[in-house]
């Protein structure tokens, strides 16, 4: 059963009393039942957040009918709210530079069915991996990038993300700022990995940073991209034991093993509707 | 609002659809106002859980009214359940034989009111630390034991804490072994701290059998005692790195810092009525 | 310089005064640049372990001279002892069954030159993999394996490894037990990547064994393979924190992520002579 | 033989043929038996470090003859260095102010013999734990600080250090702005432990910085005092995972784990000469 089909319903509105039995009465009325469930009342916001998975084969009506009949509780709490349907696979565009290390570690988990997404392209500024990528069957943009073409190029790249019908776009060690006009156009569907433990070490080579400053662990930090570099909503970190006999380049080396690690599990937390939104932050519901 | 005092609904049944709706309806019916709520349902054993926390102050009525109202509902779904009152302090009771890492946790803890308990009372089998726990005005009890005098030791370790009311005991490194009797009178009631990372290196010195076996971590689990030596419901565990270098001796040392982690840890959540048992397994809703 | 090339010195002898002057000062003598070293005074079993990386341009003799020259010093002090050339990579062999994590990591890692070694040859009884292996130009051996053909399955799979003149044979959840005149033939050169935190769980489904024990964390151990099933030499472990709501399938799906970490680390130690066996232990030196 | 009498020798110089084989060979020279010895080529200073542990016994001269038949080797290789006997307890004055898991921590460990340290005094801008120092048999210093006070209070600070002889200061949440002359006259001998990963959220009030940015990991780290807040060379750090249920108030609770255990464990580094300086970071031989 645990793979059988859902409906996630995600929302969040102002706290009070009242908001779980209605909801919760509204699902069993339709007998409706709850596989998973987490809320999350923030105290200081008086914001109520909760996810909540229904088995789509115990209502005998479909996704479209459960929107419906909601939508009065919805108004009536002023709630955020959607509800998805696991049977339809989030499309990924995963764009990469010349590190291959995530774009692998995507593939496979694509591949073994680990992660329940449909890669609908790669969008790269080099040509390196267009072999892998078109021999899994993954069609594979080559949209170089100077700072004449920049502007260009990020057009050119949200017209094939467009063309596939992207949902989430993942930035797998792209090394590229994105214009603003991108990150606001796809706000809260750009994931990034940055390889530092935000907010430390900002912007470039932060492994250098690292080193520089003595650090003794280092971290990797998946996140929501937004227009101010490396600040947007942070949906997971990790980090690892270094020490002084760890030279940039080590650190460079083994932090690859956390950076595609964070950003598989912030990518999956995303298609399984587990991450919500508020101002900068997240709450994400494991 | 955080700190202010709540009921703890803490309840398992057979999953079926209605559960939280019917709770939750009752809750909000009284204008209770629920601050935490985590759920569980294990799909194998069909079982659903849930911990939930009402502001006392919503409800315009006291715990027992709540909980005579809450029975019909506990009948219907045929549940185990109980609801406590965050106002009353659990009694804890602390084992301690002559290592006291663990003991001088709890005291810093218990002193700085980080865990909210009452220390009513340490039994031991040395007097080593009789001095420091009696000036942090707290009763010692000294009970020697020999091979010859166990019984009668572990019947005047029960008198001792009868007398002092005692809800739940703490085994913080005691290094003695109960007697059936006493795991059986206070089953789910007795913690204990094993240096080991469960289910590996059971009974006498883990630390050298973690050495002999070369592993590159050690750990610490609390679990509830029960007659099986160290085979009960485990409520957390950790692990910290070692290496090559480190002798048995290394390992005693370095263990200790998982070992009161995790021992304060284990005890906040079973104080907190995080901790629901099912079968010889925990649900820890933290 | 960190990337030139280096000639590895690694050696185990009976502790006493001298070992190191007379190391060091060979080494001095001939003009020999030290880049790392590492010793380990074994104080139990009174035996010194060290291995020292020199580097190649500062001798103005090759590594047999160097050899040679230090037969005598080892001769004095009864070392074990052994100088590799890094400029000749190691030649693995991959063995896989069905599922494809370790692998993909590690042709992610030979692919951008994280790990400085050869692939030369996959051997799997299940031909799901032909196609990606072939396509990066390696060699896949297709041997399928019944109870009743597992003698000459075996057989063909040593024939294969010596073909290629493999160094060292990686078992990337292979999944297979391999017989015992297969063990000892490469003893100290078959790593395997086990699903749990050894010494817990040897064995069939180590993740299912965790769930019904109910372990907060699960683990996954990098080993020398003996004719002792899942009790050789542990080379590197790792944890991952779990609670109640993973199921047996979710601990199989985010143990793979320790797995294929663990085992590149542990390939890395050896492949880079890192790794010092003694009786039943490692001395890894990082 | 582990815990016995030892010369530690620590040195640093720049990077060169030759420096291990003259040290070593004075060594055993004198028969000299090395229980424990690391290095380390920084090599992009082109400096080289090693900490080296001598047993007393082994050598059948004083630690001063052992320092004057080491000068000329230290001359000519221009080394900054010490050696210092284990004999010799270090004398610790530990600050504190109303916080006092660190305190307890710190007393139990010496208590306990786990820190082989003396506890010269305590100072305290508060009152609060005036009872358990003194019942410990340690001198307990009261020096309230004021803004108009704080110079004086400064110059008694150091006093007091100075009549117990103290050789290094812990700031064991302390919670002052130590001023510039006192920071330069103890430099390398002032260990604090800032409730932050460092170099994020430096300055007052990190846990409620962290909540702000929405980080998913806190942390604690254990530096060197220096004039610049929080800037000082890092020891020693650790971090936590949390999640968006966590209050500022949680951070605060959950994050004295790491503190205390960051702090204790960058003492003994500190102690037992395990950590070098260069520039603005450590080396440190674990």
């Amino acid at each position: 059963m645990s793979s059988s089909r859902r409906y996630i319903l995600t929302l969040s509105c102002p706290d009070r009393v009242g908001i779980v039995a209605a909801v919760s009465s509204l699902i069993a009325n339709n007998n409706g039942w709850i596989s998973e469930a987490h809320h999350h009342s923030d105290q200081i916001e008086r914001r109520f957040f909760t996810r909540q998975e229904i088995l789509a084969d115990s209502l005998d009506f479909p996704v479209e009918e459960l929107r419906r009949r909601f939508e009065p509780i919805a108004a009536q709490f002023k709630m955020d709210w959607k509800i998805q349907d696991t049977s339809r696979k989030t499309k990924v565009v995963i764009l990469v530079s010349k590190g291959g290390h995530c774009l692998y570690d995507l593939l496979s988990r694509w591949k073994s069915q680990e992660l329940a997404i449909e890669i609908a392209g790669v969008i790269s500024n080099h040509e390196v991996f267009k072999g892998l990528v078109e021999w899994h069957g993954i069609p594979y943009f080559y949209v170089p990038v100077t700072p004449k073409s920049k502007a260009a190029a990020c057009q050119q790249m949200m017209d094939h993300f467009e063309t596939v019908e992207g949902n989430v776009m993942v930035l797998a060690r792209y090394m590229q700022i994105l214009p603003q006009e991108m990150c606001d156009r796809y706000s809260g569907r750009i994931i990034n990995i940055h390889h530092s433990f935000l907010p430390s070490f900002i912007g470039a080579k932060p492994y250098h940073q690292a080193y520089a400053r003595g650090v003794k662990l280092i971290g990797a930090t998946c996140h929501y991209v937004t227009e101010d570099l490396d600040c947007g909503p942070i949906i997971d970190q990790d980090v690892l034991r270094i020490d002084h006999s760890d030279s940039p380049r080590d650190l460079a080396r083994c932090g690859k093993d956390i950076e595609k690690t964070v950003l598989a599990r912030g990518l999956r937390y995303h298609i399984e509707d587990r991450v919500m939104l508020h101002k900068n932050k997240t709450i994400v519901f494991r």
